[in-house]
């Protein structure tokens, strides 16, 4: 297997330059993917394995990332539990959400989706090895949010009514979605995936001491099953949306590496998590609205701050639908032409 | 003038226990209110003076909170600037978000509004005293988010246009938010207020560096135009929700009071602002939704970490419409008692 940067970072050893990709790389904001999605809905995107590989590979052709993310969503996981999800354009819904301990008892732990288990395969395949390929899910608590609210929520109403009011069926919940995730995510680096990352999108809505008590402690379930498989050595990335209230806990995840939000200096981050974990971010997807000009300079300071040594670099978030290709472009030059010379 | 428990917390002077009061205490989740809203509109009731009147003094006679806030809202200085607002159940909407130079400069500052100054008048005269009166405006960032994206936003993709792509028309709009804010701000102390407090609703959504250049500097803008004005020796608060990330430029706002969310523990707030500033916070409102014993471990754990002075307990942010009050009275008797005794 090729020495690739990108997994090199992941593991802390030195790299010639620092290697980046993009959440939400393959999306609206490309005009190849809109393309296809002229051709198929995002759910039909989701569950064919070809089409899912052509979307997967159209910014590593277009920009030269160094890592491939699985095209796909998190929430492709629910149905296979028993919760049934839609995905208009207006976001994602569940037609029934899970508030009872009856509705968490009757939930499965699914097999691995097998489109996306082909999915893998064919990515990888695809890229021949040009540049490693991520899977991902989404963390327990971030899975709550969704099963319980119906969608997305402004203030999480239904989750703290759950999580504060009925906390062992919140934990029972939280239990079946951890280890969803973790046969999951061993599934998909069975079938290929060089590295997972679990995507804690809303492990950011709660207190420090709430922190460690749910969304920490059920990542930290995953990652301890996955070291327990055949797994064991794929290099695992945890982010949480919102990390900077929580980084004196945040490296004891197990993760390899962490995913910094752009709300945060990542100097800081490296301060408080210590030299034991790579980082991965952090530069604020809106600043990808500024010209080219201000978004070298800011990708100069994130690079400054992170350092050459286990510095994965990302958006802080993902990428925004409006965003011109040719800023994403200027991103990816000044991250190569910087971090090398440096 | 009464030696009130809230402002000597405001002024960091010894209290014999620690002051409470509660965003959005007069609201949704509380039945006096709700019976008020059967006969008047959100919006009849912000421009009723003696409705506001009303409903700002519930909770004080119902709950015994330390100080009372004006029942109104942060986009009521919108229309007088030339941004038409309207009220509907789903959220706030802006009926023409302002885009454009040409917009930004047909904007005005405004008069404060009259019928605001009447319910402040109102309020303190039917107090008379027993609790301080907290006047408000939303901080210049915050009010450039609803002005520029129309109402609440997902992902702040135009303000995020509007701050790093036109940079220039963005401190034009923000001095003009700024100016009305001071203007709003003065007057409402002038008319009574005791206290100001500037919320940062949406201050937690940049960068480090981008919360320095905006929300922060246009705060300390507003502040800097009341303590040249005859409101000069109010106490201010300044709220930032998500304040976690820039805790060590946080205290140089120069308000009186920080407010503290909830995702971050108080006591870590204290150690990186010092000991120059009250701290005001920060029970997560989702904490309501757990048995009142739980409330009152929670609460317990708060004071611990803020000390007995400089602290004015209250939510990390707006309680939540589906609360039970009776929990709410929980977490007030929790308050007064256990801070008593410390």
């Amino acid at each position: 297997m090729v020495d690739h940067l990108f997994l090199r970072a992941c593991r802390r050893q030195p790299v010639p330059r620092t290697p980046i990709w993009m959440m939400r790389q393959a999306g609206r904001y490309l005009p190849a993917y809109m393309a296809v999605r002229k051709r198929a809905s995002f759910l039909e995107l989701c569950r064919n394995p070809d089409l899912s590989c052509e979307v997967t590979l159209q910014p590593i052709d277009e920009f030269g990332f160094d890592a491939a993310i699985l095209f796909s969503d998190i929430l492709i996981t629910l149905p296979g539990m028993g919760i049934e999800v839609e995905f208009p354009e207006s976001g994602p819904k569940i037609t029934n959400p899970v508030r009872t301990s009856a509705a968490i008892a009757a939930l499965h732990v699914p097999e691995p989706v097998p489109y996306v288990m082909e999915a893998v395969k064919k990515i990888k395949h695809a890229l021949a090895d040009r540049v490693p390929l991520i899977g991902f899910a989404g963390a327990p608590l971030t899975m709550l949010t969704y099963a319980v609210e119906g969608g997305g929520s402004k203030d999480y109403a239904q989750t703290k009514k759950l999580l504060y009011g009925s906390p062992k069926d919140a934990h029972a919940l939280l239990d079946k979605l951890a280890r969803t995730c973790a046969t999951y995510l061993e599934a998909q680096a069975a079938a290929g995936a060089d590295c997972l990352q679990i995507f804690d999108s809303w492990g950011g809505i709660v207190s420090p001491g709430d922190f460690r008590e749910y969304p920490l402690r059920y990542a930290k379930l995953v990652i301890e099953m996955l070291r327990a498989s055949p797994a064991r050595d794929v290099p695992i990335i945890y982010f949480v949306n919102g990390c900077a209230p929580y980084l004196d806990d945040y490296a004891s995840s197990g993760a390899d590496v962490l995913g910094v939000d752009w709300r945060v200096a990542i100097d800081e981050v490296r301060r408080r998590v210590g030299t034991g974990v790579a980082l991965q971010g952090n530069l604020d997807p809106g600043a990808l609205f500024a010209p080219p000009a201000e978004i070298r300079t800011r990708v100069a300071d994130i690079l400054a701050r992170a350092g050459s040594t286990g510095h994965i670099f990302n958006l802080g978030h993902g990428v925004l639908p409006e965003t011109d290709p040719e800023h994403v472009r200027a991103m990816v030059t000044a991250v190569k032409e910087l971090s090398a010379s440096s």
